[in-house]
């Protein structure tokens, strides 16, 4: 790698004011070898933050965190930040627990303005923070950085329609020509448009001088000419969405030229008259061959060896998300009915395959939770059989369609929830604990959490073949090893007995099956029966699973979600309702407090490792 | 009121198809007759619907439901619709228990393709319904009623930008100039310019002809028109919005003009290339002078006497919004960090209050409940006190950006939840009965659920001196006369004791205290004594009052709210785990089978009235 000769001197933004022009083109490439070496050893988002190198030197160079703040929109695109801010050290141990964040996080620097991990909210974040200097009667600007593929989600729209006159407010648009899959419809049309443009859409001024330049002839026809040029020049004005929205549209620039950046950026920075939307070109992957071939491969890496590439993202064969692609791909080779949905996650979710083998039943709709589950709504009230694939925590976003678009009309949708659980290296935005409870708060609505391959493969089967709506919910990544071992019974649920008679039933779901198991296992060691219920159908209970429960002295609940509406409270409230008095405790993850870390170290701070939960259903058993 | 001659003739669609343009200008007079009169009696939705009469004539005209499909957004502007398609007769019992919805409803009739309630859907469902027909090789177009409102709101560009070549696809803009409350930001100032250019805009045809009509000149200057007349004539194919988001765009057209309406919609009903936009220029309440001069009191109305208005609408001194909107301009008087965001519900709320004396610090997003949230955590971020005033059943579109960035940041963003818990007249898709179930999965997250006028005035004031989220929840409408009479104690819960000791004890919060407290008293008619426990706070639970509940025999929890994740069940649960053996309860709200009544006739439905509550808590004490 590159020397650190100038990196070695930035300690904070104000070091990085100090240089000139060409010390900062050397420094972003410090900045890039740096990067390559680090995210090798580590893994951590790789093409992302390569391409915004030249970008964030620049509004360092120019502007001063805190007093302006800087919104990364889906934050993963700000380790160049985090360097500059003093935290290079800390790269070390990047996503790992006790070791600096993947995305901003105010807690662990004052010059991390808000949060991001779900995408399309910093404009909005912006606008509030924008208002509030304003109000405030404070100095400085808000600037959000953006990237095409937040353009198509709808969030970014609506705080487009409010930006009013916040002349304190900067959208950068990072145009890297797509999102972390290929980026999908009209928006990327136009802005393709827009990229192929260069002239003819640039910076006011230009155009209003070449107008001016334009001979201007005698009588009618100068009349004509006039009567046009106006016309066009009127058309100008209004050329862009952007300008359209009311923002001041600037670009596109070189997102790579240090210099360009930060002489435009500077000539803004003192005054302007109306929102300034910058317009910046960056590749993704920049610097890095491999990456720049295939961004899409190094969105999200795993460590690997710069020297010797194989393909670092997740092995096809060995995941969730590839049985479900597989599976789903084959299911839709026999019926013609089953279409494809996701939200700009094509490859994460597996639909490769679909992809391949169904084009016309495929949809990726961009960043657009909301539209995928009101579109799958529209396409199953027609006829068809949808299944909408998105990571529970985004998921989220599409709450208020899946009440109202989908589970009011009880339309055959079935939602496919990746990365349902806890989820490693991400952090606090990316667990995904929300999504059993929010799918059990609709009464009818069946949820499976099944905890295997074959238990995936079964129901994802079974499941088409039954109307109304469902869930299907799978963690990221690959079975356990002691999971896989387990025959899928299609049963709603299994129990594994312990050897002599148990007082005690620990019940869980999912992969803190594993867990789950493993603590009967210590508790067996210390003479202690407990029988482990691992549910698969998790909503609406499964029926006998109430009787089944009403004779052991105490249950221990445990589950990688949220406490609050989770199924062990579901549970809690049927067994109560029957009757039951049974010494009943529940373990579940705190909405607060959580942090980026493998899913064993996150299970271990919750209490849902294995010996946590053996230790807790012996203490259980004593207190009783 | 006219007659209705022709009317009487049409019982289904086909009906309308045999009517000659000038037969239809005389039907539409008929409709907005019988609509004014029918509306004068039930109360309902009344501006919009005077504002589409020939819009929806001429639709139906055009095209034959069920085989095309009609989507509206925000589907109270039906009401022609379900005339035209045999429902005249449900006039008589419009949104109540047993007569029709007044909204669309497939369930109602296989001319309502499916349902609408919530804003900003229609193009999702319509994209969905369009891509099945294609995929079944189905005929027929489907066509999206879209009010220039929903612009405000972030799925519709989402639902724009994944369009594709869907040649079966019809967008309608029915553009009043307004949404509910005036229409606010940047759309609304594009579509006025678009409205006012009305010839420099209209369909492609005519300003190709136009083009072409210029006189040609020789020689150089003639070169120079060429260039100037192709880049106009580009700019001039790329000047609408939905142009660049891949639409063919024709308009403005006259929305009160059916034969033109017609003779439009016959001219692409057999064939498009692309997705069509068609630009209707509409007036709001259309024909019925005091609701043109003020479609926003005529928005949705109670009964009235035509010819004696008074302000129909919600009377100002007697609502829990009013009490809100009045207490909280006054709170920021003292406290210049205090902002009020609404999402197009300025009146609804209570909040024009606020916006007459704070203007800088009230905030109209328009329909964009997400926006709404994370720009009131940019403010929060910054030092400022949002409050956020939206529809519980509308908040569901902000659940993503609750957690994501407010909760996770714990800022200070106060949700004042208006509509919360049964809704009247409206039906399923917009009770709120959700809230309490979704803010209660944030572990410290404080709901507080105030009964009367004086705790929502007591804990607005004191909520908003305390730090993190919190959210306020109160019911539609005023306060129930025996609720008034309780004084607010500033504590957490209260109890109601009955005369002698109690086995039993009826657990509840907010308006549902009434009911509550007349099954108490009806039990003592039969000799049994049954305490009230009437929860302020919700979540996190009050501390104590497990402690308190211990003693019980029998508890009964009742709630205007879902069971999943309810209030009940966090009880339940919290009970078991501190080994409670009462006979437990809990009597809750149905997510499917909801429908349009009354809030008693709701609360009899679902076992939630005086007499079901004091009948199942006896019963329960027999059954111990």
């Amino acid at each position: 790698m590159n020397g650190t000769r100038l990196l070695d001197t930035i300690h904070s933004p104000a070091d990085v004011k100090r240089l000139d022009f060409g010390q900062l083109q050397e420094l972003c490439a410090e900045i890039r070898a740096f990067l390559i070496d680090s995210v090798s050893k580590t893994g951590g988002h790789l093409s992302s933050n390569l391409g915004t190198i030249e970008l964030t030197v620049a509004l360092h160079k120019v502007f001063a965190t805190p007093s302006d703040k800087f919104v990364w929109d889906v934050g993963h695109q700000c380790y160049t930040h985090k360097i500059l801010t003093g935290r290079r050290e800390g790269f070390d141990r990047l996503r790992m627990l006790g070791g600096i964040s993947g995305f901003p996080s105010p807690r662990e620097s004052e010059h991390d303005a808000f949060i991001a991990g779900h995408g399309n909210t910093s404009l909005s974040a912006a606008i509030g923070m924008a208002q509030a200097k304003k109000l405030r009667h404070e100095p400085g600007k808000v600037i959000a950085v953006v990237g095409d593929g937040a353009f198509t989600g709808g969030m970014i729209y609506e705080g487009m329609n409010n930006i009013r006159s916040l002349n304190n407010l900067i959208v950068v648009l990072n145009d890297n020509k797509m999102s972390i899959s290929k980026n999908v419809g009209s928006v990327a049309q136009y802005l393709t448009q827009l990229r192929t443009s260069p002239r003819y859409f640039k910076a006011k001024r230009d155009v209003e001088s070449l107008l001016d330049s334009t001979p201007v002839v005698g009588g009618a026809i100068k009349a004509g000419i006039q009567t046009v040029k106006s016309a066009f020049r009127r058309s100008l004005y209004h050329s862009t969405m952007f300008e359209e929205m009311g923002f001041q549209y600037v670009g596109p620039v070189d997102g790579h030229d240090v210099k360009e950046l930060s002489m435009l950026f500077d000539a803004y920075r003192q005054e302007q008259s109306a929102p300034l939307f910058v317009h910046v070109l960056t590749i993704k992957g920049k610097g890095f061959t491999p990456a720049e071939q295939n961004p899409g491969e190094f969105h999200g890496v795993s460590a690997f060896d710069v020297n010797h590439l194989t393909d670092p993202d997740v092995a096809p064969d060995s995941s969730f998300s590839t049985v479900f692609g597989q599976q789903l791909a084959q299911l839709a080779g026999q019926d013609e009915r089953i279409c494809a949905i996701t939200a700009a996650m094509k490859y994460g979710t597996g639909l490769q395959y679909f992809y391949k083998q169904h084009k016309s039943r495929f949809f990726d709709v961009g960043m657009a939770e909301q539209h995928a589950v009101t579109f799958a709504a529209g396409l199953a009230a027609n006829g068809m059989r949808p299944v909408v694939s998105i990571y529970s925590t985004f998921l989220q976003r599409g709450y208020d369609q899946i009440i109202h678009d989908v589970n009011l009309q009880r339309l055959s949708v079935l939602f496919a929830v990746d990365r349902a659980g806890l989820v490693p290296g991400d952090g606090e935005t990316h667990q995904g604990i929300y999504d059993a409870a929010f799918f059990s708060e609709l009464d009818s609505f069946q949820i499976v959490s099944p905890c295997n391959y074959a238990e995936l493969a079964y129901w994802l089967e079974r499941l088409l073949l039954e109307d109304g709506p469902r869930a299907l919910r799978y963690p990221r990544g690959a079975e356990d090893e002691a999971l896989a071992a387990l025959d899928c019974s299609g049963l709603e649920y299994d129990v594994f007995r312990a050897e002599g008679p148990a007082d005690a039933a620990l019940v869980t779901y999912g992969a803190q099956a594993k867990e789950a198991l493993a603590a009967a296992k210590l508790a067996a060691q210390q003479g202690v029966c407990v029988d482990v219920y691992k549910l698969t159908v998790i909503h609406p209970l499964p029926q006998g699973l109430c009787d089944a429960l009403g004779g052991y002295r105490s249950i221990l609940f445990a589950e990688e979600g949220v406490r609050g509406g989770g199924i062990g409270e579901h549970l809690a409230a049927a067994l109560l309702e029957r009757g039951c008095n049974a010494s009943y405790r529940h373990i579940a993850v705190p909405n607060n407090g959580l942090t980026h870390a493998s899913v064993d170290e996150l299970r271990a701070r919750f209490g849902l490792d294995a010996a946590s939960l053996a230790a807790a259903i012996m203490k259980q058993g004593d207190v009783k």
